[in-house]
């Protein structure tokens, strides 16, 4: 079949709109319409260039929310019509991953994935002219119709709407889930999150899940403050007007340090930070956002030695065909939020413009809605 | 009352023996008789000047066991008589942080302590001028009596021999803490330990009790095997042997890297290489040793966010009041070994010699019998 994709032709370019050709679904796997995608800085990160790993011509997007057209040999736990979130990290419920439950890094399709094919090695995708275009971290939400997995896909409700649980397909799980999934963290926690964008709002709106009793947001930009103290934080701290070292000042504020610390900026710097405003003797500090290649966080041993633990979260920890239908209903039920952090919406004509949105700062999240 | 003792007159010298004078317990504090003291590598880091918070003169070791002779006011745990083993980190069981089943760090005398002081601010020890001398990690078991708070002592069964549970008060508690306190590592557990001194074998020996399937040691010297072997070491590393990568080999050799790493080298590099050798998804890295001041560790965080942890420990994470008692039956029951790692004994006019030892690798533990 044909069907219209932004495909990514090269890096440093915007993405260019056109018909591909889409293999139907091999044994396994699924094909799926999707009818909504968010814009992801990993998206970005890959399409610039700076993603080390990042191979093109490839359609981007992993954010997605569609519903299924056909199912490949094999595919026993999905049907045509089942409405469905891609998952970037799958679970196949089988592989040593998935059956320890330490992790959610399921590796039983990791290297086809890593190189932009499906399982068996080959692509679906292929310009009209035969060159094969590749997929990306296994769903390609930026095509309207894509092939994935059946260990790739969540079934999700049917009355959930596509322009809103898109994000539970990468922001919201990530934030939500490493406060639930990677921290634990237990009611009347106190926690600071560094860097207020999308995936520190949905780190607030987790630690306000959780019970928690302090949620201080850490932020140079003071314009965050609104929607971050409506997602649950109490306490805003602007590391440019901090007098004096930062670290004490959240040490202070926090009674003694955080029980939790979210850094959702990528700064290894801030990472840093992050690691030593939490708490002497049980504090953690948990890592979210991706680091520019060839970056190292650093502390001293000592730090460690008196108590403090150094994590780091993928996908919030979550088992992705067991937990996303779960913060679907949460969704549904109104126990989160996501409506407010999707301020803007776009035919796919108009990507490109959506992730100068994001490089402006002035989008939290993006949806393409096709 | 007088009493002999190893002084610490000032950094980079040996230590003097000499008399000097003992004042009696004060309210919650207790005089005990040293029977015997381990020499331990954090005496020899604040001899030597390079622990930039030691203060001299002072009676160092942290290491000992004995019997109370007299109780001050208020004392209710303890009588004359009891068996006992000085504490460094004390256990209040009233503070928030022994409150906290997280941590083991109680800081209801920590500044005083690190002060070198007890708990009112003032030093029981002086020389025979007047001159004040002062306490040492809340112990000073340099001496062959000393005074310490009531919560720095762990009461033991009056049938162990001093000379061997003594090295329970630091380095045995220390070693097979982190395995059992820290890591908590379960059954079947594949772990790496990073040095074989005292602490390693410690380690090891954790290792053994909690049931590992494999215990893979790691050292420069081909001559800690025999011994490590003895405690329970599955397989030997030596990094010098290792063509390429010695993170690679340790992965390979663990198949997949190791659920645990240990560090008890204080080396910030090999601290890496511990965490950059346990299993993705899941792996735990804890420091155990020592760094120099001033040194980092660093890491890229791509090894965090892929699921590793890093951690650490101090004192095992054991609260002494409670866990010491228990390691110490484990002794007289057969369930951990002490005497192999006990290489040399001395009078405590010989204990400089002891430190001779020490730098030239020559013992594994040097224990001084008063
Ligand atoms: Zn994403
Ligand atoms: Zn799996
Ligand atoms: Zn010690
Ligand atoms: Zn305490």
């Amino acid at each position: 079949m044909r069907t219209r994709a932004a495909v990514a032709v090269e890096s440093g370019s915007p993405m260019e709109i056109m018909e591909v050709n889409l293999e139907g679904p091999k044994a396994g796997e699924v094909l799926v319409e999707i009818k909504a995608t968010g814009l992801c800085h990993t998206d970005d990160f890959t399409l610039s260039g700076a993603d080390p790993e990042g191979a093109f011509p490839s359609i981007l997007g992993h954010e997605g929310a569609g519903v299924v057209v056909e199912v490949g040999a094999g595919v026993t736990s999905l049907e045509v019509g089942d409405h469905v979130i891609p998952l970037y990290t799958p679970e196949c419920r089988e592989c040593d991953y998935c059956l320890n439950p330490k992790t959610n890094l399921c590796q039983k399709i990791r290297t086809t994935q890593g190189a932009g094919l499906m399982p068996d090695g080959t692509s679906r995708f292929s310009m009209l002219d035969g060159t094969p275009i590749l997929h990306y971290m296994g769903c390609s939400t930026f095509s309207n119709y894509t092939v994935l997995p059946e260990i790739a896909l969540a079934k999700v409700r049917k009355d959930a709407p596509f322009d809103k649980i898109c994000y539970i397909g990468c922001g919201v799980t990530t934030g939500i889930g490493a406060v639930i999934n990677t921290a634990k963290a237990e009611i009347g926690n106190r926690s600071i999150v560094f860097g207020l964008g999308g995936i520190g709002l949905n780190v607030i709106q987790g630690l306000r899940l959780s019970g928690a009793d302090q949620i201080v947001g850490v932020d140079l930009n003071p314009g965050k403050v609104e929607m971050a103290t409506r997602f649950g934080m109490t306490d805003f701290v602007n590391p440019s007007e901090v007098e004096g070292d930062l670290v004490a000042h959240l040490v202070e504020l926090t009674g003694g340090g955080a029980d939790y610390t979210f850094d959702a900026t990528g700064n290894v710097g801030v990472m840093r930070t992050a690691l030593e405003a939490a708490h002497k003797g049980w504090g953690e500090s948990i890592i979210i956002g991706v680091a520019p290649a060839g970056a190292e966080i650093s502390t001293r041993p000592f730090q460690l030695v008196t108590g403090r633990s150094w994590r780091g979260t993928a996908f919030g920890g979550a088992r992705g065909r067991t937990d996303v239908p779960k913060i679907v209903d949460w969704y549904m039920n109104g126990k989160i939020e996501i409506d407010p952090m999707i301020t803007h919406t776009m035919p796919l004509e108009d990507i490109n413009k959506g992730f100068e949105l994001m490089h402006k700062g002035e989008s939290i999240r993006s949806v393409v809605l096709y």
